[in-house]
């Protein structure tokens, strides 16, 4: 059957086709500045490959555009819409809803009371969402909450030290994100180490624009380094990760910031790009920082240092560690990082294969030498793929009303 | 020589008078409540116990009232003010001042400089040594900063992940504090471990009302869990040390809070205090949590698990750890506590003996197994005597004017 995933952010579109369960993509497309007037489509299908601008004056239209493409005679993909068996949604954020969940009316009611904790996130999910419930009608869609892989975390883990009636009136706790991304890797990482999945204890580092580390213990999220927000954590290419929580007073104090200007410059401006001056891409601050610029070498440092420090975290969490999990662009794609991050780990048995290391670029790779206690492996991610599964699983057996 | 040592608190003037190079405390008192109207004067020496109300509408008053009981004739500890030779004063904040400091010009404008970033300590400390300069004119003072120890921080440690200029332009960087414990039971380990100092890597945990962490390689600070205030880190009595930095906006926004307020918060009703909902006082907590009260143990959960996050990080950060130190209030007194932090970090090597951990309370002891790769320290912490030693050290050679 096939399933369409979709993954609707503010201003893009983005989807892929499968074939399930043969987990076969057959084509993915993306619109670009949904809302700008100056939309643009990418889509490719086999050896068809489309760019092009496109009227994409919202959500709907721009999955009109992208469904276009896929009912297009060329590129020989469907010949109906109705081919679609099932849609699976990325949404951020769950909340504490602890599955991928049919869409229903409950359904709708998580995403939108949730939107007050992501803002910047669930409402254009629901966007993605409803466009395609105006399309097809009556087909189920499944969403899938970066949340969820999370929401097995222990108290000790997701609770803040501050008032209790917070958590139970507010919801104010931990929740993390990029859960969709670390389950794929956990059970990717457990074929490669030939473990059962339920059995395997990992430390997983999704490295991209945002950063994230879990603790995984017997296949479970113990607990991330991403918290009520997505900006909790890691040092990432505009966010700050972990600061003092006093900082954000001073900050206000001083510069006569409100809280949402504050919140901004954490999110937006800090990270590698505040630190480093240069960029928010950690390839032109690694040139940079070759061309002698101390500041890129400053923000290198603290991203490889903080990283060093949540693994260490995690091994006093975990007690024994199987596998250390690099995935997303960063981690995937940027050797000198990676070996940056494991540098002075060998006491915890962390030792890395320099040449492996190296050798390993956008590929599934086992990088630690063969006497580390623990595993170091290069997994890709493949979040839309784990939506698709996820959504099979839930749709699998509904059929279409 | 005889040396007295000054830490004035907003509320309080402690004084303690040492014989040097001796290290021998002669007498000590307090005053506290000080310009409540109902202030209070606590005083020992020897056999001469003095406990009564007294008048210190303010902390020259309340100086006044410690030094006459020094210059009482039954105490017997001094005939005339001039045997005091230097006088040692805490100070929380001395900004990147690596060392003690002779008080000068320059030392008192250091002082009133960071007040900014230590509102609550620093006014408060600058009473206490302008009380003394009236007092005891032209007498060498020595201010011994809260924050010294850890200016051997590399950036990676002490950067926030913020725009670089924050750092440049408003000094917005981590100093951590409690360095005048950190840097005592550092030496004090050493010791115990017949290791020199320099050539030992420690993780000292002062755990009292105020909470911090501290990597010590070679026998320098590299890490701290304090930041820019005393706010940042481990889990304490009122204070909710790590947060979502997002925290700060939503609260602020939804609870309709000024920055103050959510600060005051964090600073306040927060930590063990908020969380448990009993007491910010460990005992009365562990009390509770025995009567099967589920809060009670959430926070000591919280408490424990957030330790042993520090303690992985910082065996990251150090590759090789020979002792990790307890000290202050809850770390000298607490076994239940010291046996929490250190569960399930066998891993890393780290095994108390259950017997020696339960025997070591507020006195110096190994209390890990003779098997345990870093050995497990219980160190009564003397900040007093370290301000002592460091102004003894200052002063010394200097002679009254």
């Amino acid at each position: 059957m096939k399933i369409l995933v979709i993954n609707a952010g503010s201003s893009s579109l983005k989807c892929t086709l499968f074939q399930m369960p043969e987990r076969r993509a057959l084509a993915d497309g993306v619109v670009e500045k949904i809302g700008e007037g100056d939309a643009f489509l990418s889509f490719s299908a086999g050896a068809t490959e489309v760019r092009q601008s496109c009227e994409a004056a919202d959500h709907p239209a721009a999955l009109q555009a992208l469904v276009g493409c896929l009912l297009d005679e060329q590129s020989g993909v469907l010949t109906d819409l109705n081919e679609i068996a099932a849609v699976g949604h990325r949404v951020v954020h769950g909340g504490e809803t602890s599955h991928s969940a049919l869409i229903d009316e409950g359904t709708l009611q998580v995403i939108r009371e949730n939107s007050v904790l992501a803002p910047l996130h669930n409402p254009p999910n629901l966007a993605g969402v409803e466009a395609a419930l105006h399309m097809m009608p009556g087909r189920p869609q499944v969403a899938v909450f970066d949340t969820a892989f999370h929401t097995s975390m222990p108290p000790r883990a997701y609770l803040y030290a501050i008032p209790y009636s917070l958590y139970t009136e507010r919801h104010v706790r931990a929740y993390g994100f990029h859960g969709t991304s670390h389950r794929y890797v956990t059970e990717r990482a457990a074929d490669i180490l030939r473990t059962p999945v339920d059995r395997v204890n990992l430390i997983t580092l999704h490295l991209g624009n945002g950063c994230s580390a879990t603790a995984v213990k017997n296949g479970r999220s113990v607990d991330t380094s991403m918290g009520m927000t997505p900006l909790e954590g890691l040092v990432m290419g505009t966010r700050s990760g972990d600061v003092d929580p006093g900082l954000f007073y001073f900050l206000a104090e001083w510069l006569d910031m409100s809280p949402a200007d504050v919140y901004d410059l954490l999110n937006r401006e800090s990270g590698l790009t505040g630190l480093s001056g240069v960029s928010n891409d950690v390839r032109e601050i690694l040139a940079a920082e070759s061309a002698g610029d101390r500041r890129a070498k400053i923000a290198l440092d603290l991203f490889a240092y903080r990283l060093r420090k949540y693994i260490g975290a995690y091994f006093a969490v975990l007690g024994r560690v199987d596998g250390l999990v690099f995935t997303a662009g960063i981690g995937e794609n940027c050797a000198d990082l990676r070996r940056r991050a494991c540098e002075g780990l060998e006491g915890l048995g962390v030792v890395l294969d320099e040449a492996k290391n190296a050798a390993a670029v956008g590929r599934e790779a086992v990088i630690s030498s063969d006497d580390s206690a623990t595993a170091v492996l290069v997994v890709p991610t493949n979040e839309a793929l784990q939506i698709a599964v996820e959504t099979y699983d839930v749709a699998g057996g509904t059929e279409p009303q």
